[in-house]
């Protein structure tokens, strides 16, 4: 049902969509066309990029409930995505499942939160679907472009490579534990989707992957799309964002489980092949960034890491799997991460 | 929460999204990158053209419970606005919220639904994101190019051009009365995106919009952007399908009432200059096909049909707004109907 008949849902498309600044190249305006049409003469594109994702469990279980922050999120998530492959962003389309009781202040502050987004990426909406539901949520489709240049893919991987990051981690895992354990620790998230980054480390990087879902949970999948380990050279304390670190010392909580996902931080994870090293680093330097150095590529296909006083070995996937085995159930993951942590310090 | 972390996650994704066919120029396979990235390079596209739409109403209020159906729906909606606006199809993105209790065999027959619209249209997925929720629900976005002509609005659209449909109507209210009011009727449904005719007519056509909606409210839309005025020349009878015309004689619901929305047939509307009439008509021969010829645009804001034994002139968006007016109730809908139809005859 899209088409939003009538003066009455011409309004309200109008209400929801109008003010999202339209991109130059889109040639048709609201309402003016069954589909959204960009202008791609004279552009010689060498790929298209996509990517659709969606905030629903975020949204049911009230780990987001500012609107702003859910609306800069439904912009960030995507693009985050477009920038682990080195793409530049084209615009964006929005898929609303409004309630009958989204209020307009609500409304008003979820739009802020995208036209904000935009605004700091330099990206439109170029359109999208409004529908009722029982419950709000909203998926978004990143479309992107990338010329003159290859994509980044989750691989090759090869042992000996090092692996970075675009910046410090845990902030996505603690605000979760902020939203759900601990109130007191006030938390700030607002992750940015590293696209500036992106366009520099292209150049070198072999292979990239965000971590939307965590860190371990990017480790898990590099690990098993190249079928190679990884040992995380930097003690895991060090990889902790201010914020975290805060929050790790008030918490007595180890310092792996920051990093456990599911919610992450949206930075970037980077492999450089070791002969590329100093000239990487000597760009970053020049450019006055310095990205965080986390380890290595392995043979086999264990993670290794010191967390305080533990020295861990194990599959990748076992930190991955203690959120998937809970069911989503946050209480429940909590013991699974405690479970885990206990039977590391026993051995 | 898009990477689907670790290895329980992999297997759901290859589950849900492992046997949909993959675009012979999509660079990465499943989960071997952040986003979906498709070699674009030599192919000289003129427009990129993009659409998302959802089927969320429609499974909440059960007009679709058919998984196969829902799963063709999911694919024919979108493409059907790719064909309205003349782009030939690169791929979807789909996003699905799953409850916990979407059992296999349900999930099967969706995927069923799913790719046998795909194969039907020569379309691929190119990539999705799966998300839990408390209700199923899908959104499907298009992606669609437009090399060597222009792509087709819903205007220009002057008075004195004709107005055609790629096939008759109402089936789509024909479903909606066997589903809510009348199971003996046995309606199939099962609509296909005009892709073909598509193809065919943007040699012709000036203006065009689908009938996802519904007839009138598709008329309701041309007429608002194009503030111009319809008089449909065609007896309404004349206008419906096979099918709703056996549920019209046996239900005695007035004609305009199949055409009334909300939920349409997914055919194409497009008007023709007076001077291509018979340049197209012939063309329309000689690929033996006939389009319906609908009627033609009028100075003014008004739409103008006769249904029945009633000459009707009213304001396009009066029948598009007896839904909107319903808030969503099929009911509230159906009695609004019956009301607007007492009013008319009476006057």
């Amino acid at each position: 049902m899209e088409n939003k008949i009538a003066d009455l849902e011409i309004k309200m498309v109008n209400e929801v969509a109008g003010n999202f600044s339209r991109h130059p190249s889109q040639l048709n305006q609201l309402m003016e066309a069954d589909a959204e049409i960009i202008d791609l003469k004279n552009k010689n594109i060498d790929y298209l990029v996509v990517k659709t994702d969606g905030l629903h469990e975020e949204i049911s279980e009230k780990l987001y409930e500012d609107p702003f922050l859910i609306g800069w999120m439904s912009v960030t998530a995507t693009l985050s995505d477009l920038a682990a492959v080195a793409a530049q962003p084209l615009g964006l389309l929005l898929s609303l499942q409004l309630t009958k009781n989204t209020n307009k202040k609500w409304l008003g502050a979820f739009k802020k939160g995208i036209n904000t987004a935009c605004s700091c990426y330099g990206v439109n909406v170029l359109g999208g679907d409004t529908n009722l539901d029982s419950v709000f949520s909203v998926s978004t489709t990143g479309i992107g472009t990338i010329t003159h240049t290859r994509p980044l893919l989750r691989k090759p991987l090869l042992p000996g490579e090092l692996l970075y990051a675009t910046g410090k981690l845990g902030i996505g895992n603690a605000y979760a534990y902020f939203r759900f354990f601990n109130s007191s620790v006030n938390v700030n998230y607002q992750p940015v989707a590293r696209l500036t980054e992106s366009t520099f480390i292209k150049k070198y990087a072999t292979a990239c992957i965000d971590t939307s879902d965590g860190f371990f949970p990017a480790l898990s999948v590099l690990s098993t799309i190249n079928r190679v380990g990884i040992k995380i050279t930097t003690p895991l304390q060090r990889l902790l964002d201010k914020t975290t670190l805060n929050v790790y010392h008030y918490s007595g909580l180890p310092a792996w489980m920051f990093l456990a996902g599911p919610h992450g931080e949206y930075e970037l994870l980077f492999s450089i092949p070791p002969a590329m090293r100093n000239l990487f680093e000597q760009a970053c330097t020049d450019w006055e960034w310095k990205p965080i150095l986390v380890g290595e590529i392995t043979e086999g296909h264990s993670v290794q890491f010191s967390s305080e006083e533990m020295e861990i070995q194990c599959s990748p996937s076992v930190i991955a799997n203690l959120f998937t085995e809970s069911n989503g159930d946050i209480q429940c993951y909590f013991e699974n991460l405690t479970r885990q942590h206990k039977l590391w310090s026993q051995q």
